[in-house]
């Protein structure tokens, strides 16, 4: 029994979801299916992309992952499914995938040009995910050789996001808020290891806060930066709400003061 | 293993979902569920029935659809079981059923009489959807025989949803919005055959839009009609929200022009 | 195959859920998942503790319930189990199981110190409900017994959340508003029971509300008060929202008027 993960940007009150639901059962009716998310907001390849890479590593060996936010639907963007050790992954070459690969190493990837695995050979021109990834999925998970699926391509040539870098400064780290969570919390880039065994602090807009280690480490209400459960430090507030507290959001710059543990990577 | 596909607007912040998957996993532990929606607009029936009507067609054959958006729970509507050549379908007899039986004609037809199928044979006064539609959907998709459910009912009586038509003018088509999806795409009542071939365009409000493909085919942030993966002429903004730019919304009168290409249906 | 039924304040924007789901396949490929609900309000005990108890009777026997709002994560707080006649719980101890249990007495209780049913033995200090919650739930799915997840612990010991109480007086009961649903009922904590067969009526703010049987029993717009799905007495306005309506909410106080058919319990 194949296990598909699925992420998008479709939403829970259209019945896009279920549409490649159906598809995929209609292919593979013993696939377990789970849904990482569908709110991504809508178009937010980047959003997407942190998405994915922080949930892939938890998923079992041999996972499908079937990932659309594909703004470029029906034009000139490939479809794409490229294989990693652990996981396989089918998508549009948009940089959806850019952040997990660059985590796990893409072995091999195919352009999905082989429609006999597609729902039809006449797919809507504005709806992949049910008539392309969602089937293609399918089909790999139902044990149809990756090969199979199309053309190989050179794995190089995937699409990669530009996004805010992590880099060292003379004190410590420069970086950006890459995502924030339902609990408001202000997720870096900055990798958890720079941190381990150092007296550190987060600076944000104006306000500086301390290194701790969880967030009953101070009193309700009070602000704290900690490596979070993604592997990166973040800023909170205990019981409360760090976005609002500090009226921080995707994109806006850090720096984190400390002395360096191990070299960036 | 059977398929029950759930659509309801008990939204995803209270128990009532879960509370009709418990009912069913404990009458059909095999079965497999999966959500088409549970956002539909509280008591909404025509949204209810565009959701259903656009998702039924991508499960597989045999799929058991349980459908509750019920406002006169408790009172004097019916509760029916459908038959169908590819699917069964329990719902509230409201008009729910009216749009995918427009397209999916019913063979047969039952009142829900027979408490020996629901969880209880005294349900809550407000709560059919765990107390009877989700029993019945499970016991069905266990095996139950469909005439063991009720009484028999002329399919002719169901209710039917009186909603803006489609109508064929001397320049084209008269119709309406008849949903508005997650991205902000306009969907009308225009089926995608009318313009096949043709050059066409859509007026509605104060903007006229020209038919295209697919959101590609403009610039980001213009806007363009096109035939979306609904089967039916949309209105959409390349990368932007629909909704917003144009401020129209369900209902809204829309006008297609151009020469069409086979008759209305 | 087990069943695990999931609760958290996780939303369903992050990977938060997907990232336990993947711990869960990793562990019980075979168990089936379903979600209670996951928008929990963010560190809202009491809403989840009312959830669990309102959807857990209708569950299978055997049903392994994991329930996660867990402000105090990484702090003193303890992770634990408790066994029941029908249903087994993994949650942290803060009261969040304190509403089903005053329903169905513990049987057993564990705190969770065998660290080989967690993911890691080094769980993230912020997110237990990955590291260690769901494996544990996965673990006692797969027929791991209950008694060898950590130490006995006295289930009296467990935290009892701190609630209004609804209390007999002259006229009837006096309690509060202990939840509001999606539609907008107001959900007061007056079991169903203390109005079987009796004239009876509601006072909320300014209002005074006629107890009745289901929505349909008045016209559209017109409030009543029934017995709602949840076996509680609920205040409703047919086809509309009471919420808005009466300007209520959680934790304001409303009188019973009518004489008692049973003591309360």
């Amino acid at each position: 029994m194949g296990l598909i993960a699925l992420l998008s940007d479709f939403g829970l009150v259209d019945g896009y979801v279920a549409q490649m639901k159906g598809a995929i059962a209609a292919i593979a009716p013993q696939a377990q299916v789970i849904d990482i998310t569908h709110l991504v907001p809508p178009q937010d390849i980047a959003a997407g992309r942190f998405c994915l890479m922080s949930t892939c590593p938890y998923f079992p060996v041999g996972t499908v992952h079937v990932a659309v936010v594909d703004p470029g639907v029906g034009g000139a963007r490939r479809a794409v499914a490229v294989r990693c050790e652990e996981a396989f992954f089918v998508a549009p070459d948009n940089g959806l995938l850019s952040g997990i690969l660059a985590v796990t190493p893409a072995m091999a990837a195919v352009e999905l040009t082989e429609c006999r695995y597609w729902r039809t050979p006449s797919p809507s021109a504005t709806f992949h995910g049910r008539d392309i990834f969602a089937p293609v999925g399918a089909h790999l998970s139902s044990g149809v050789p990756f090969e199979q699926l199309g053309c190989p391509i050179d794995a190089a040539s995937l699409v990669v996001l530009d996004l805010p870098d992590c880099r060292a400064t003379a004190e410590g780290y420069a970086g950006a808020i890459q995502a924030v969570d339902r609990f408001g919390n202000l997720i870096t880039n900055f990798p958890g290891e720079v941190v381990v065994g150092r007296q550190w602090r987060v600076v944000l807009g104006n306000w500086t806060i301390p290194g701790g280690h969880t967030y009953s480490d101070v009193p309700r209400g009070e602000m704290l930066a900690l490596v979070g459960s993604h592997g990166f430090v973040e800023v909170a507030v205990a019981g409360g709400c760090a976005r609002q507290v500090l009226a921080q959001t995707v994109g806006d710059p850090v720096i984190l003061i400390g002395q360096p543990s191990v070299d960036r990577h």
